[in-house]
């Protein structure tokens, strides 16, 4: 149905999910064709579109969320296991996608369009599918004004995958508010921090071993925290683990000298409240950062970000197939292998071999 | 004292510690001339040396790990921290390296050399001197028998730090067996696997959300498969995950053709058995690997990953300096800023630019 490019850039632009879907299937492909024609894409809907979403990360280390890694890895790792089986564990294993829905269905009956885009530690297995759209959101993923869509890291875990920004853009097209949410602990928060406008990092109440979020990257990449579950026996954890958060930000550098980091308790049990209150914070940083520039100078960092971690995965990517280097890798790889060269030598061997020409005048 | 590049190698290949210990400091430094330095010395250690160390991986998901990332994160936030509340805190916390100090202390019993570095998730903070040598393990460090190094990620977390490997290396001149003690989740163990002969995996007892480890990656990465702290109320869990890691082994791929990856429990409290145990099937493996080619065969294969490493790091390196590279950077981050085109096909324009010569005849 949506055979070339500009159908796609069409239905991207009208807002049509097949289009949507079709074009981030493509964007995540590694097809030769497909990737000249994904770049294409993402320069036509670029270019068209007026629109520049708001875009917010759900961070948050794991805690809930190891269970749910494992049960991935177990699904990978036997494949027989049957989905009826998974899908149960899996819908109550996340606590990011709770908070999402919550705030997403909120936010849909004021009329507004969504979009969550799903970092996911699956790699391999069926490309994301297996926690796609259905099983983890369940009102959000009947919601005709909501669209999700998982993103598979491919097997690095812990990380943005490879085109999330690229994904985020063309979801941004159509939605008022696009969420990223992304599990992992460490790097994938400083990653997501280059993908959003906003990033809110969502915790569990400390329960002993768990107050892992509180890494020096993380609290400096962070907005907005926000303690979960703050209610019934964990309420006094919670509020302990604010304070803690509190504490250290006041060591830590901030991310903009226009924005201080909040923290935030939230609780299920309480109604709606908390994640009515984190959503007027959000706002509340949009208006701010709108006003002073913050926003549009964290758009412009971000897109020399991406286009330097493109450029290094080109590189990476072209030297394994470049015939001086597989000529000079195969020779050095005997030599280190004879225990005549170190292993760091032969790399900045190899690294001679690269020049760069000057642009030619266009 | 070691003034001079000859010096330190002599003194790296008579096994002194005070030069063990400024090479690898030097291997660290980014400084250019200490760079090239290191690179000299390493190779000229290689040449030089004829023992090759057996080298053990010991890796895991932080459990009691966690609380330790916390501990040096509030450190690194709160720098006012006294070091007299940290050190306790950071004693108590460390199940790897437990095990790592019963282990090591048996093998120096026996009048073995050896050498634990100790991948640090630390980063700038000091230097991983906070961890350093003295806290983690306490017998093993006045051991003369054995050198403990730390080694900072410099903050990529969950990752081997960049000169693990040479660090390996060097400490190998003069020991019989190095470990390496990694902390961290999912891309360690993979990493560490490039770096060392045998991959230990070492687990706590499920322990309700505590399966974390068994992620595809790391079960195929692992020789030997340890799960500690079996014993009193946890020794029925332990058994559990025991059985839940061998049925997930018989669906994974195995590293090797030659070696069916080992499912152990281990018990502090039940005398020094299970650490016993952990190492005759390490010595188990050496022997099998070493007759079977295996051995050599994963040597070479991470000689060549290690070089690729290098090389994709020099890159990265000298693309932030090239004046070509920056030239076009800046008109296209431009582009992109305006959303006139995307950062991806910004990044393939500036790969663009590079071109490899052949190598020169020598």
């Amino acid at each position: 149905m949506w055979k070339t490019t500009t159908h796609l850039v069409n239905g991207v632009l009208c807002g049509e999910r097949p289009a949507l879907s079709r074009a981030i299937t493509l964007l995540e492909s590694s097809r030769t064709d497909h990737v000249e024609q994904a770049e294409l894409l993402l320069d036509a809907v670029q270019q068209a579109s007026k629109q520049q979403p708001f875009t917010v990360g759900i961070c948050g280390p794991p805690g809930a969320g190891y269970k749910y890694l494992w049960i991935i890895s177990l699904a990978e790792v036997c494949t027989k296991m049957p989905m009826s089986y998974l899908l149960p564990m899996l819908r109550s294993s996340r606590r990011k996608s709770t908070f999402l829905e919550r705030l997403g269905t909120q936010l849909t009956s004021k009329g507004n369009h969504i979009s969550v885009v799903a970092v996911d530690p699956s790699s391999s297995f069926s490309g994301g599918a297996l926690l796609g759209d259905r099983c983890r959101m369940d009102n959000l993923s009947k919601d005709p004004l909501a669209f999700i869509r998982s993103c598979p890291t491919r097997g690095v875990l812990g990380g943005v995958a490879r085109y999330t920004q690229s994904i985020v853009q063309l979801c941004g097209v159509s939605s008022n508010f696009v969420f990223v949410e992304s599990v992992g602990i460490g790097q994938s928060e400083i990653e997501a921090s280059h993908t959003v406008d906003l990033l809110v990092l969502l915790l569990s109440p400390a329960g002993g071993d768990e107050l892992q979020g509180s890494k020096k990257g993380i609290v400096e990449s962070a907005d907005l925290i926000v303690i979960n579950k703050a209610d019934g026996p964990l309420e006094k954890h919670a509020k302990r683990t604010a304070m803690d958060y509190k504490a250290a930000l006041r060591f830590t550098r901030k991310r903009s000298p226009y924005w201080d980091p909040v923290v935030l308790l939230c609780s299920s049990l309480k109604g709606e409240g908390g994640v009515e209150e984190v959503w007027t914070r959000c706002e509340e940083f949009r208006e701010k950062a709108t006003m002073n520039g913050e926003l549009s100078r964290r758009r412009k960092a971000q897109g020399e970000y991406w286009m330097m971690k493109e450029l290094e995965r080109c590189l990476s990517e072209a030297l394994k197939k470049d015939p001086n280097i597989i000529k000079l890798a195969n020779r050095l790889k005997e030599e280190v292998g004879r225990g005549e060269r170190s292993a760091r030598n032969a790399g900045r061997c190899l690294a001679g071999l690269f020049h760069t020409t000057e642009q030619p005048q266009e």
